[in-house]
């Protein structure tokens, strides 16, 4: 078993590399993943684990021991120190993946898609992959100002929801829209239908903004639904995770009644 | 105008330890508001601002300003090196007001309820908290296990939800269950009954478990609705502030048909 002790060792320098910066990863189109929950998931979805990183803390772990030998991949023993420059868990698990960040799929015209415009916070993202995953949408597609995707944070939150999800990131959402066959519906503050009023069945693209300035002009031009959650008086906005939550899952509940 | 030139200053310690710990904030029943929204949100409510921290630079800020003058109370000034120390934000906005965390309120036995049992991070809780005001719950009550209501982060998360909100922190959830006079509907991931078949309108106390082991096992006991979230196949579980929304939007969506 190869064993790093050197923060020279080119492995580590690449993790490290793919861990701190989005330029990295896409130009090596890798990522990490850190942890026993999201190796495992990667591991169920049939992804192709590249190479393990191991603590030998964490080959003491049974968990670890035991997805190390569902990988079937030879882990490499890293020193504690530079294994713990490499995660952002308060708790490292003493396990880390490196594995090819997949294409995009191919964009749908279809289907119940939710279109993230300018989502920045990664927690918000990746709980709201979580929720898209649960809630069976298609196809999830991302513009080029969201949280990376394939970023620590981001998969952390997500907890494996990017294995089992369609995704399409650095997404031309307004192409998107254009070619789309059902309804563009935008998450909107005002001129907008209460959410409750809407038939949010069949093909469908459910549009959600950015935290600050909401769904962009150009994608509120595109929307032929503008949508608004009720709120009592006085309370402007709900979290864009929270609101993604409830709409997602007023689509599957009349989805369900059909 | 006082000018804050010292860490040694007392106010200016005072402070170090309410945005640092728990205990100062438990002990001096004190905290602080970090930034132009939390602070516009509480002179909106009425509360009463003890004190206002502002950097020369925030005071150049007409918001800033605009707020100091409303407040109607003389800032003290405070080097940046200084205020930062005291701020989360990535890019603090130059104002800090220091307010009193108000007593419990007094727990209800009928309404909408919110029960967090053990909702440890303090972005959930916010996040909660921000969905909860917008749907018009009627009290939250918080189990000592959750993070703190008034620390900085989940100030920032619930984004004003705190100073419109009927809180109860550190509160009793058995003693509560016991004297409710409606059903105790806790989410749960096995033996529930799907959430869009029962009835959640009327008298209602819905209890939300930790992100790591849900509802803890005394509160499901009292229990007398276990409801779970419809989801796909393989998908295990959904962020706690998702399921919030998704369980307290539909108390809404029921009880605005009635």
């Amino acid at each position: 078993m190869e064993v790093i002790h050197s923060p020279q060792n080119a492995l580590y320098k690449l993790c490290h590399k793919l861990a701190a910066h989005r330029r990295d990863r896409l130009k090596q189109k890798k990522t990490l993943l850190d942890g026993t929950h999201l190796v495992a998931a990667a591991l169920d979805a049939s992804w192709v684990i590249e190479k393990l990183l191991v603590t030998p803390e964490g080959l003491d772990n049974p968990e670890v021991a035991g997805l190390v030998k569902t990988s079937a991949v030879t882990p490499t023993l890293l020193e504690p120190a530079l294994f713990k420059s490499l995660s952002e868990l308060p708790s490292p698990t003493g396990l880390l993946a490196l594995v090819s960040i997949p294409d995009n799929a191919l964009v749908r015209k279809q289907g119940l898609c939710l279109l993230l415009d300018g989502v920045q916070d990664p927690g918000n993202v990746g709980s709201i992959l979580r929720t898209a995953a649960a809630a069976g949408v298609d196809q999830v597609l991302l513009s080029d100002q969201c949280a990376d995707l394939w970023s620590p944070k981001v998969l952390r939150a997500g907890m494996g929801a990017h294995f089992v999800l369609d995704l399409v990131e650095r997404a031309d959402l307004l192409q998107f829209a254009d070619q789309f066959a059902g309804p563009i519906a935008a998450l909107m503050l005002e001129d907008a239908q209460d959410l409750y009023a809407a038939t949010l069945t069949g093909d469908l693209a459910l549009v959600m903004g950015s935290e600050g300035q909401g769904v962009s002009a150009d994608m509120a031009a595109r929307a032929s639904l503008r949508l608004t959650i009720p709120m009592q008086p006085g309370i402007e906005s709900l979290n864009v995770g929270a609101a993604a939550a409830i709409c997602l899952y007023e689509c599957v509940r009349q989805t369900r009644l059909r």
